[in-house]
């Protein structure tokens, strides 16, 4: 965080109710301000769809490369990616959020209009939450979908042999712009990879797309956020079957080879176990959806669950929690 | 937390997939599992109702008094009270987890069977969250809940000249309870003040008082989380009125009394600030709801809004989150 202007206060100055106002004002919903939120009379036959992420500065986001509304606009990409990998539709977000006294109240504004920038893309809104003191700046959103008709989710344990592997959105861009990131900070990024670095500090999942996939025969599906392998094999642990991937149809973009061959690395780490992308992950029996691409099959369980062209892929960890 | 014992695993030894095993066998549900959780068909005409509390160790809690279990209720027992004080039914929870790679996993599964005990009750369960490492022991807990028919929600807005105010629960139980662990520590609080101790580690409230309020004509409610006076001045603001409390219907037990001359404290402190017993504040255009007693008068908004016998409160502060 750059130090606050002298004329901008910090929230130890202006106390829960400044931070709530300054929230409330960036993000603003007729459904907030009481103890709870209530949500529009859901459609006949929908159920709800719940699912939560606990953000730690340091660990998950960096405000020496966010900005604030960057940070904010992740949070929301991160948690209604989740909702979305059901093939249910997001319509509202709680905040609990820690923060110093000494965090400038200009910065949550900025969290809060990065929120409601992102929820807004979903005709989604903030709608209630909780602020509290603490050592470290964490934001614990909470997602809540609505899930239509009386099709079952899109749960992790229904994908089946013979079925297609196929994608949404770009695979390991978010890892490359942590790289990048990593190694020259945030303004001495070169100018050209500004979409890998805007891929790790706000990435964005196109509103609708689990909708999509669900509405077009997809079995199971998941997000890309704790890196392809990863994510591939728990799928495919839960379904009790294997994936092999097509390595042609995820071969690195130019884009991150140019990346790749700037930094010394093999793009392949960051296709393979990069994550964060949040961009979808499913199985289908039927055509491939809309807006996705066929990366591989869905094959009958073996040793080695995630494979890529038959072979065990060459790299192959993930995010680690602890 | 106690030094856990030799066999005992910590979190950072089992890992996430560790941890979340060990929570999802102390607090099971055939809705976990997935990266977001199904709810049930609601009934019909009927809405979610969503809110979110943080809970921090050393602010909200702390482990050298109480146990596992009792963080974990106290989390359930927190959020539950804000969808109850809707006047709406607790249906489910979420728990995005923050721990130290030094947390016992045995602490963890207490803090899960005390919420698993806590949602039971209210015949609510633990569908879903998340797991992070971090400096800390937080928890941030998600309640959802239903609220039946057309009616609306009992909003803080809705209390009018004339009607009554009533309570339900004990008022400033659990700041005596903090305060008795405060002077004595645990171990050597007198055994006859049991019930202050655990009206402040574990508070109870119980299950579907919000609804009968609601269905018996309150018009506003609150839980009583930051203290007696300022709760009711938050209602009365956003109601644009005023509210009397007559001192002889919140007058101190008999216990806080003696808990307040063996600490040489006055117990009003704890009546009017205290804060934390998480039990409903309601108006009420009808009869007292089951359950409830009346308090005092919803009166003309006036410069101090909260009154105890027509004058101003002898102590008015509460909870300060920064």
């Amino acid at each position: 965080m750059n130090p606050p202007p002298e004329t901008d206060p910090t929230v130890g100055e202006v106390g829960e109710r400044g931070v709530i106002e300054a929230i409330v004002a960036a993000a603003p919903s007729t459904r907030n301000g009481d103890d709870a939120a209530v949500l529009l009379n859901a459609a006949p036959n929908s159920r709800a769809v719940v699912a939560t992420d606990m953000l730690i500065e340091g660990r998950h986001f960096s405000t020496t490369w966010s900005t604030a509304e960057e940070v904010g606009a992740k949070a929301i990409t991160a948690n209604f990616a989740d909702i979305e990998a059901m093939g249910a539709r997001p319509i509202a977000a709680l905040l609990a959020l820690s923060a110093p006294e000494s965090t400038p109240v200009s910065f949550l504004r900025g969290v809060a209009a990065g929120i409601a920038a992102r929820t807004g893309e979903y005709s989604a809104e903030l709608v209630g939450g909780d602020v509290t003191g603490g050592d470290t700046l964490i934001l614990s959103v909470t997602a809540i979908g609505s899930l239509g008709g009386n099709r079952p989710a899109l749960t992790l344990d229904a994908a089946r042999h013979g079925q297609q592997v196929v994608a949404h959105g770009n695979i390991g861009w978010s890892a490359a712009g942590f790289a990048l990131l990593n190694h020259f900070g945030r303004a001495d990024v070169p100018e050209r990879f500004a979409d890998l670095v805007t891929a790790h500090c706000a990435p964005t999942l196109t509103p609708g797309r689990g909708v999509v996939a669900r509405a077009t025969g997809a079995t199971s599906m998941t997000d890309n956020s704790d890196g392809l392998v990863v994510d591939l094999r728990t799928l495919a642990h839960r379904s009790g079957v294997g994936v092999d991937i097509d390595s042609a149809a995820i071969a690195p973009a130019a884009l991150l080879c140019e990346a790749a061959e700037l930094l010394s690395v093999d793009p392949w780490t960051w296709v393979l176990t990069g994550g964060e992308d949040h961009t979808l992950l499913a199985t289908t029996a039927g055509d491939t959806p809309s807006g996705f691409r066929t990366i591989g099959q869905v094959t009958r369980s073996d040793t080695v669950t995630v494979t890529v062209d038959g072979e065990a892929p060459a790299y192959d960890t993930g995010w680690v929690s602890f």
